[in-house]
């Protein structure tokens, strides 16, 4: 990347996806323990996601884009937070959508995703190419293809977290965020850059799916084999052609965390703040809870990215 | 009760409560799901005092009771909730706090009092007389005693969840909320009835601790057997001399649930609108999911009393 490459979504995109969202997406509250805070020794804001429509960020980034094409119809591949929030932003349109949904995707996933109106059609996550499906899916039906991260309008959507964070918070010390494709952390980093540059952004993956931290290193785009984690919205191989320039440019640190950390931040998020964080929903929190984020004084903002886990899979989870 | 014994608290108690509260006390959000809106056939707003500090609303009528009394040193018996709300009031106000807890209280319940700086001293449940032991501590130690729900400071500030409500839902067709010892409805009762009349106001007990259903319909105190139920905050056996002639004054009906129908309630919470409930937190919901609950259409009003509940106990009651 060179000084003169535009970066693929600006704040200006941001705010447009915060108009169009305005009334139709939740603006998600900021939670806070005060047994957290002292576990960590800074006030920490719980950005919470999980209480988002759909039940995780994805919604703003669909529906965004959903928003700003009007398409008749819509079709993607997702693991599963994703498929449920383009279902929903399509119903919410007027638009059919079908969605390309892994075979071992979480039922409760699948059940939602059915449940706002959408075709689902199953794939095989070790086997496919899922990207190459949902093209040929969206040629054949004449449908839009909406990805799950690697498109401006989804990237600009997932940012509006991001600038709701900074306006509430004005000692933001750090903001900390999960990884999967890119591109809630993307979006997040363009607002707090634009708005509030002293605040670092920090993002989280499985220590299976380290694919980002990994291209950081290397200081190019490199791939990991499929990541066996619980952190079923972040088993992403690459980092996305639009999210990865942007990664690169204004995000200061990506580290990871392991399955066990964060079923720790689960159980935390449980017994404490009372909501449910789905894995994937806790890596962040996980990183803080393990020392892996520098503080430096002020605020820490965590985004608590999904929720959607059902109770039988959250207690075999939390039994280990 | 004649027209001329005034009740034991007033709108102007549960003002003077607010402003006690103010900036202590979280003004705790609405939670709102569609598909919860779409089974029940109604717009239902969630008052979810499980996010409320020390995770119940019992911390709302604790604190207003420290915060006028301004004790050297606070005492109580309590199940769990009123536990550590009046462990957290105590410590934010710089008093000391003893609190009596039944043996088999939740391990959580008993932890968090402790680490709110309490003394926890155990009873047993099914043998003692919890009223008198706990008069004699307060003699001895020189403590306030500070009832968990038979306190007109108490009731009046459990009311601020009902100011709330009120403030907030202009179409009030009924509120819902759970009925332990009473001071819960009693203060909520005294807010809608003077603030919005016509919105009914029904509470809900455990089939097993229907001490107030059946009081009402006796049109006296009567007791009830020490109620064997999951829902460990209603295992009280006869109304509150405080809060008898307030819930036979004001308060429209008197509901029971199953245990099971607990679990439902749980379960939903869970799954759909991302937050813990305990089980006497979710006997409102409970009830309007399994229709006791008769609608007239408008909004309906829930209280989520309280998340106190480990992850291994959550785990246990949702896998039947």
């Amino acid at each position: 990347m060179t000084a003169t490459t535009p970066l693929p979504i600006s704040i200006d995109d941001v705010h447009a996806a915060a108009a169009r969202l305005d009334g139709v997406a939740h603006r998600t509250p900021l939670l806070r323990s005060r047994t957290l805070d002292a576990r960590i020794g800074a006030p920490v804001a719980l950005k919470a996601e999980n209480l988002q429509r759909a039940g995780a960020f994805k919604f703003r980034g669909a529906c965004n884009a959903v928003a700003a094409l009007r398409p008749d119809g819509v079709c993607s591949v997702s693991s599963g937070n994703h498929a449920q929030a383009l279902a929903l932003a399509a119903r919410e349109h007027g638009a059919r959508a079908t969605i390309l949904m892994p075979a071992d995707a979480p039922a409760s996933k699948r059940a939602a995703t059915e449940g706002y109106g959408a075709e689902v059609i199953e794939f095989d996550r070790y086997a496919d190419d899922r990207d190459a499906l949902a093209r040929e899916l969206a040629a054949e039906r004449g449908f839009t293809l909406v990805h799950p991260y690697d498109d401006p309008l989804v990237m600009a959507g997932q940012g509006t977290v991001g600038l709701e964070l900074v306006g509430e918070l004005d000692d933001l010390d750090a903001v900390v965020v999960p990884v999967g494709g890119g591109g809630l952390i993307a979006g997040v980093a363009t607002a707090v850059r634009a708005l509030h540059p002293q605040a670092r952004v920090v993002g989280v993956e499985p220590e299976a799916g380290d694919d980002v931290a990994r291209s950081l290193r290397a200081g190019e785009r490199v791939s990991v084999d499929v990541p066996q984690t619980i952190a079923d919205g972040q088993q992403v191989t690459t980092p996305g052609e639009h999210t990865w320039p942007v990664i690169r440019a204004l995000v200061d640190d990506v580290v990871t965390v392991a399955d066990a950390e964060i079923v720790d931040a689960m159980r935390l998020l449980f017994e404490r703040v009372k909501v449910v964080a789905e894995p994937s929903g806790a890596t962040a929190l996980a990183a803080l809870m393990a020392g892996r984020v520098a503080l430096r004084g002020g605020s820490v903002g965590v985004v608590i990215s999904g929720g959607n886990v059902d109770a039988a899979r959250f207690a075999a989870l939390t039994a280990t």
